[in-house]
């Protein structure tokens, strides 16, 4: 009923965003990357393309309709086109694109990859769930693994033989790692860095299912006599096959992992969701005692690096898994902008205000202005988020490549600021583009026969895993923005100023805007010294992080609407549609979105107590 | 997985608003409600709290999991407990609840009605929705139907025995009724006022199903002749099975009517939409010729009124059927709240802010300012919206009861001005509480074990249908602001200021407020001037309308900031958690919510052509 799809995002956008904008070919200068040109960017672009038009896209109703369940046996019944497609991605060599090639991977940089893997994210964002979480698992362990655990678990994950998980949540703790109770205990006598695992983890997804040969899980546990709270968490690799001969690099093994014995983790259920319904989301046990490897309790598992630290480890993993759900949240906002204009363009429905003759033919819902008021918010959002989603991958590369290390640590802080924003601000408001999405479709819109419905249901997801809204604004205003001395918001405000400074020069629209954001930004700053006035005093903290995520929003749009600026600079008064559309976006920005932040940050500046205050009896 | 449910509204609340605010007990002194008193108003909210809870609600989840589907031989299925449900509602009476005694109705006041069809609407509003319909079509018919055809047809709907719908929308017109295409010819021959009527129907909600003997669609048709456009519809009635011996009085029948043979109505298909599974929608064929009654094509209709006034007797129900929508997105806003604060309650997680020690037990949710925040702003939403719904119904009863026409004029005016912002303010702000109310829970919202998803999901209809948000805005700032000179938007700025002038007098919070909100009624009386300054030139029209959306939104928040600031002052200063709440959610809505209209007026005082001046080739 839906006719030809829509492509889901605009290779003409990707290509202004990475190369008329961030300069991504600049990158090739660097050693890392000295062996990519722009032709091998493109060609990685048109392969993802193909291959997520191709093979994710058409799955993508039914994987939502017939959604993988748990046969008698335990094991996970799916659709069989998710491994096929997967299939596909594996030998094309996609998971391992941003890895070294000393581990088989492409090398690309990592705005590259994002941008790939968006094709995938934008198609079929449950099928593309399984290689995302294998890449930030693997991602993991290449960073903090022994050489051994690198061969033994990454190389598999790479070639897509493995698929990889991340197990923090439990049942009692989602948000709450502290109350972790998965424990460890030292396997005696067995190799070493070799643990037994028990307890139960909730929320994992794609903790199980039958689409490769084993699955890596990441834990966090506790071992005995480990401080309280998070900084007594360990990390183990929890893998449902134990490897053949254990833990080894491949000089020792002679090649890669081979699969030994089952290890003893069992699937206890399958969580069934609103939507995001092709990948699976499991509730783990971890040595019940059902499935002994040996006779002893307990899941074997294996110490990444030292004990106690598993949450360093694991944030390294979270901050890049945090702008992977921003990327899942814009390519599903951009899908819908793009499903919702086409449909815009073909369906004739009303005529326009002041048109009295009924007998005129209907106009396309693209000539209301309501309509297009509703497609520009989408753009707006959806492309201004995509912007952020590349501009802190740049900084993932520019952060592991950097030959300075002032530079480097700059980078790092940039990034640490904006990872809370890359992930909330479009969960939230690439959702509210989806929204708008089915809202211009009318009713159709809301049947399950149109492609938006699903967007809306995949995309309410995002605002809570990886840390929910909530969690971000504390993880925003609570740690990044007074780390260091307050030294992340001062970079902020530079690094935009520098932005305004530009468009000043620029003159025209560009340096009216650069006033607005200016303001702006000096708001935010005089607002996070008014809401830390006091000092670290108990009520100042609750307090101040009272309204944490209206500070994250606020801020978020603050960011946003220097990324608009940035794009209108980088379109330099070139003609032509596409460079009309980002001007008049940007325009849409700061007339219709910026302006919101201004109650925001009079609330902030107040620091109101209402919800401090609040008895929750009078709820 | 949920434990008991909670109850999805307040009784507390609506005694609050019913009797301490409206004092709806001052209608029985009204010829019409003399035979009532509190008394018989609570014992028709018990008898619908316990049918909601008891009948409604515990099907909701299996209505949803297994919606209705349509059989090979054309009929619809669906599980069985919506018949067994819905078939005790109408031995209760309560479709005729709001009816003249005549009729065999109970003759309450719409207010209380309302308040009694919401506990249905927030326990299942799917399987509330055919009686909803059925209430709308008979009250249409009984307004503007002849004798005959109210005892024909209406008196089988207030029994239950059958059901109503209304067929405005086709599938290439859904928002445009300029453009239905169906058409009716006279029946010659037959009696009088008897057409033959052609077409598709789309959207038809309960259309077709097996819950009644007969179904009466209200069918928007156009005769030979007619002028083009809107001013070319009539309204007719088309019954599933013709009555036998056509369209006669009771005492001309001695009887209700009995079914005759089937009609020329034929179930084309099932819509399967995101939420609000259990209602039935469809597309409808009228007159395709499978099902002939006598050989001639058309399926048998019977003119309500005269020709080409269809729609304004349409209008008539879809007045009160756009206040029930926003009566159905408030009772799913107000589930939401009550089923997430109950959750927030009970499940514990993490610990406050400045609470170092990881062994101290974790708090409840609702100890976090965070969660306290989206728990107050779904109270200050779904509250704020069932104010705003029971006043508009308060004032239906004040119109059909007034004793003077001057009052009744006012009274009519203030409803059609209030209408678009009682339809939409709920559709959009109480979908965002379900949002909200989904976030309090985490993971666990997230999936179908817990009722929040389906809500929100539910919920999502409302923006759609019975006119689009858009519609809504085109209606309040193009039509019921403008009209009588503007003396609606004067009527509404008096009615509202009249509420600040008691709460300068009652000083405190109230008086501060009442500043706040006579300021933001001048903006919008100032904006609504600039917005049509330069008369009706048609460039003035369409870029006035271009924003109208946002003129919907900015006075949706002013008027709900008035029923806050009555809200206040009804609590008069009592003591209480109860009344304590209504202060902290008044608050609320005066830091948090108000304020968001600063920036909408800027823009509508703007006259902003983003959106005419775009070129769509640019999107």
């Amino acid at each position: 009923m839906t006719g030809s799809p829509a492509r889901p995002l605009s290779r003409q956008d990707l290509a202004f965003l990475l190369y008329e904008w961030l300069d991504v070919e600049s990158l090739t200068a660097r050693e890392r990357f000295a062996e990519h040109s722009r032709e091998t960017f493109d060609a990685v672009m048109d392969l993802s393309e193909d291959l997520a038009m191709r093979l994710f896209a058409p799955h993508n109703k039914a994987s939502d309709a017939h959604e993988p369940r748990m046969l008698p046996d335990g094991t996970v019944e799916m659709i069989p086109e998710v491994k096929k497609a997967l299939d596909a991605f594996s030998q094309a060599g996609l998971i391992a694109g941003s890895f070294d090639g000393e581990l088989g991977g492409m090398q690309l940089p990592v705005v590259v990859a994002r941008a790939a893997m968006a094709w995938f994210q934008a198609a079929n964002i449950s099928t593309a769930g399984y290689p995302f979480l294998t890449v930030g698992n693997a991602n993991l362990i290449a960073a903090h693994g022994s050489p051994a655990q690198v061969d033994t678990f990454v190389r598999p994950m790479l070639a897509g033989r493995w698929f990889g998980t991340m197990c923090l949540s439990e049942p009692q703790a989602g948000s709450s790692l502290a109350d972790v109770t998965t424990k460890a205990v030292k396997d005696d006598g067995a190799e070493p860095g070799r643990y037994r695992i028990t307890g139960t983890k909730m929320w994992i997804s794609g903790g199980d299912h039958e689409l490769t040969e084993n699955i890596v899980h990441l834990v966090l546990a506790k071992v005995p006599g480990a401080p309280a709270g998070v900084k007594g968490i360990s990390l183990f690799i929890v893998p449902k096959h134990v490897p053949d001969g254990g833990v080894r690099t491949a000089a020792e093994r002679g090649g890669e992992a081979a699969l030994g014995g089952r290890n003893d983790v069992t699937l206890v259920g399958l969580n069934h969701k609103m939507g995001n319904r092709g990948t699976t989301n499991t509730l783990l046990a971890f040595g019940d005692g059902t499935h002994p490897v040996d006779g002893k309790a307990g899941a074997v598992g294996y110490l990444v690096g030292e004990e106690n630290k598993g949450l360093v480890y694991m944030f390294h993993m979270m901050n890049e898994a945090r702008i992977g759900v921003g990327f899942g949240a814009i390519a599903l906002g951009y899908a819908g902008y793009q499903t919702s204009l086409e449909y815009a363009r073909i369906r004739t429905q009303g005529r326009r205000p002041g048109e009295k003759d009924p007998s005129t033919p209907p106009v396309a819902l693209v000539e209301h202005a309501d309509v297009r008021r509703m497609l520009l918010a989408q753009k707006a959002y959806a492309e201004g988020a995509l912007a952020l989603g590349l501009y802190c991958s740049m900084l993932v590369d520019q952060e592991k490549t950097a030959d300075d290390d002032a530079v480097r640590a700059r980078t790092t802080l940039l990034l640490d600021v904006l990872t809370p924003i890359a992930k909330s601000w479009p969960s939230q408001w690439c959702l509210h583009a989806n929204s708008l999405a089915i809202q211009v479709h009318g009713g159709y819109g809301y049947t399950r026969d149109y492609d938006v419905e699903q967007h809306y249901r995949d995309n309410r997801l995002n605002p809570i895993h990886e840390g929910t809204h909530g969690i971000q604004g504390l993880d925003l205003l609570g740690r990044k923005m007074i780390m260091q001395g307050g030294a992340g918001l001062v970079l902020l405000a530079q690094t935009i100023e520098a932005t305004a400074e530009r468009a000043r020069q620029a003159g025209g629209d560009a340096a009216g805007y650069a006033e607005e954001l200016s303001a702006a930004v000096a708001r935010l700053t005089e607002v996070t010294g008014t809401l830390w006035a006091g000092g670290g005093a108990e009520d100042t903290a609750q307090v101040a992080l009272a309204n944490s995520s209206v500070y994250l929003e606020a801020t978020g749009h603050v960011v946003i609407a220097w990324m608009w600026l940035e794009q209108l600079l980088a379109t330099g008064g070139k003609d032509g549609d596409f460079y009309e559309g980002k001007r008049t976006a940007a325009r849409y920005f700061y007339r219709y979105e910026l302006p919101r932040t201004g109650p925001q940050f009079d609330l902030l500046a107040s620091r109101d107590r209402t919800t401090v205050d609040l008895d929750p009896a009078w709820l």
